[in-house]
């Protein structure tokens, strides 16, 4: 891939590691630019122009200066370095059920096992409002499910979607690997601990930080 | 096509709908079985060990009998049904950039938007939790947010991945075109309410019900 990569991102956000992952699995340079989000630095009116009018990291910069494209959404980022790579099956089903995983991974447990994280140990406890608050109980109940529900499937599942790693097990890695930061007990789900080791010692593995 | 096509859904559901009228731009024929998920009919024993362990609808049963394969989220469902059809650009940075507007539906568009529509139009204002109640207004803001970020990006846009509709489009238009079942005014969003005409507007197009 000849044109330059830029990632918009803030170093403590899973949803940036996600494509930072991707693109050392995919031995694809990647530069990095950094924001603090707790401080709105991704919502100042040249990043609302210029980068992401939805105010949100990651955003993946191709090419440069005039000729730059940008793409919010780490899945979306994902998609685009992994194209066509060993990290998207071919095989019409394996390729929607990684999807599958994908969309759970947004809809079913981002919002919960990162959201806690977020909030209990990137903001901090008392930074949160009176709402945020009445949210904690039902957030963790249902990033319990989503761990549970991923034990389940991998007491006979190697990755997510057959033998090999793919954007799936990136996408799920990222937040699952942190959980304890907000305050979920991976000791409880056993196959998503065995997992992560696994993921762990794929070939050109990065850590988060 | 050769394999039997199963759709299990709750008619109301808009992700279920999402399905639908993909297979109707393709011309893909689609059984249906429905479930009515405010009674619970998607969290039973035989539901969650054969057909989704998440006790979610919609899932797509791919295949019969002991075959069968199963396919849950809406948005992998759509991408197994467009595999190498017109409603996926084959251009590498429009098929992310689609991608990206399939999870700003998920993330910041769905659970706003439509969990709006399900609470105050489905379930019904005096059936809510007081977690619920106490969301309603955060929700309001962000579904506000997302529907005006949608119409900042038509005012430039047929539709939201170039000239042709995409799953793109298909994602967005579920949720929105009832969105004033939510309490939402579309008259706020005249470049959306556009974009609803052309949608509808596309050969094939079927109704939600």
């Amino acid at each position: 891939m000849a044109e330059a990569l830029t990632l918009h991102e803030d170093p403590r956000s899973g949803n940036c590691y996600k494509i930072k992952l991707t693109a050392a699995l995919l031995g694809v340079p990647l530069a990095t630019r950094a924001y603090d989000i707790t401080k709105g630095e991704t919502r100042t009116p040249a990043f609302l122009a210029r980068v992401n009018a939805n105010g949100r990291i990651p955003v993946l910069e191709i090419g440069e200066g005039a000729e730059a494209r940008f793409l919010p959404e780490s899945h979306a980022a994902c998609w685009y370095l992994a194209q066509g790579s060993h990290l998207i099956p071919e095989d019409r089903f394996a390729q929607a059920d990684m999807l599958r995983w994908m969309c759970f991974e947004q809809y079913n447990h981002e919002p919960n096992v990162a959201t806690l994280r977020f909030w209990l140990h990137i903001l901090g406890e008392e930074r949160l409002n009176e709402a945020q608050r009445g949210n904690i109980a039902a957030k963790r109940e249902a990033g319990i499910a989503a761990l549970a529900l991923m034990d389940e499937h991998l007491a006979d599942h190697t990755f997510f979607c057959g033998d090999a790693v793919s954007l799936a097990d990136i996408a799920l890695f990222a937040y699952t690997h942190v959980a304890h930061e907000g305050g979920f007990d991976l000791a409880d789900f056993p196959q998503v601990a065995a997992w992560i080791a696994r993921v762990q010692a794929t070939p050109g593995f990065v850590p988060m930080q």
